[in-house]
């Protein structure tokens, strides 16, 4: 028989969910699966690219005499559970970003672990608190592509508002091209990844839908 | 005199409250006070850089033949409750960046208000969801200087474990010194804030403690 106190705290904490709001979809980590050993190198990039939403883009600048300008943007590899592990990006001219791309492609993404809350009490610049940064070109995709109909997709299916975001923005879709990866996840330095080993993860196993 | 149903939501909520962790120190955002207005631009930049304690640093890389590189490190703008504005950093030379800065200075810093939480249901992109880059110029700071104490105090005091990293990996202390500020905090483009403003906002009010 339970306790009157621990009927009165499991009514509490009923009461409690019951009152919270819904967790919120838009940029939000989506809810991860297990992050995989720090030595499986490629798991870990692409499970950082597939549960992250958000990350920094970094541009040589035009407006800034050639100074590296980091620039926090939305991006998806893939609606959720079927990941690919390219970001694509939805951006305006209206950004600086945009801008410094279409004149010098040259370009690096950079997620944290942080954000996504599994680094525990570990600091953000720990090196078992995994980063990756993704460094190549930054391409515009031709809006009247396939290609580009899919990354819409998997664009909307994170970032739902992005579809009600001005027309006369001229938002394009742009993705990475993937060169060169650096990914920390435990002590001894960066793990090396080439960018085929990092598309081609879990392909092998039948599946890209791990993440 | 309340009901008997607002007495058990109101006990419910008292044990909650009593039965939830203490908030992580290391790494963590603080405790925000309340975010500026974004009319308020100097002090919105301000507030980023107080409550963040990790961001991206940029540089122009070295390994990667003038390539932008964007890399995850925590920082510190002074003690809780004691921001100056000016970020600090605990860098090593076995790590890419703290190498390309001491060829090439220029750097940039990046935030987002996303990671603060206080973004409600707002996509990491929508502009009212606050992101600042701060580009300048990545300094040592001389280890037996005054800054240097008061940069590790700095530190230390967000970042606790920083004390206790290898000793023979020799960290420095770096700092950015400011040149120019992008704000994005609402519709209409970037707000224009010059690095005097920045760095003496609250000064005026015979205050930097705000933050």
């Amino acid at each position: 028989m339970r306790s009157p106190a621990r009927l009165l705290a499991l009514v509490a904490v009923l009461l409690l969910v019951l009152s919270l709001p819904a967790p919120a979809v838009a940029g939000r980590p989506l809810v991860a699966p297990r992050k995989p050993a720090p030595a499986e190198a490629a798991a870990t990039a692409r499970w950082l690219a597939a549960q992250n939403t958000w990350g920094v883009l970094s541009t040589i600048s035009s407006d800034l005499s050639g100074a590296p300008f980091g620039n926090v943007v939305s991006y998806s590899d893939g609606v959720p559970g079927e990941s690919h592990g390219i970001p694509y990006f939805y951006l305006t001219t209206l950004d600086p970003t945009a801008r410094d791309a279409l004149k010098d492609e040259r370009t690096s993404f950079t997620l944290s672990e942080f954000p996504l809350g599994t680094c525990g009490e570990k600091d953000p610049e720990n090196p078992s608190c995994a980063k990756l940064t993704l460094t190549g070109k930054l391409k515009v995709v031709d809006l009247q592509s396939p290609e580009a109909d899919s990354a819409k997709t998997a664009l909307f299916s994170k970032h739902p508002e992005m579809e009600g975001w001005p027309k006369n923005h001229n938002f394009g879709i742009y993705k990475l091209e993937i060169e060169n990866i650096f990914l920390i996840d435990w002590f001894g330095g960066p793990k090396p990844i080439s960018p085929a080993e990092y598309v081609e993860y879990g392909k092998d196993q039948g599946s890209v839908m791990f993440f």
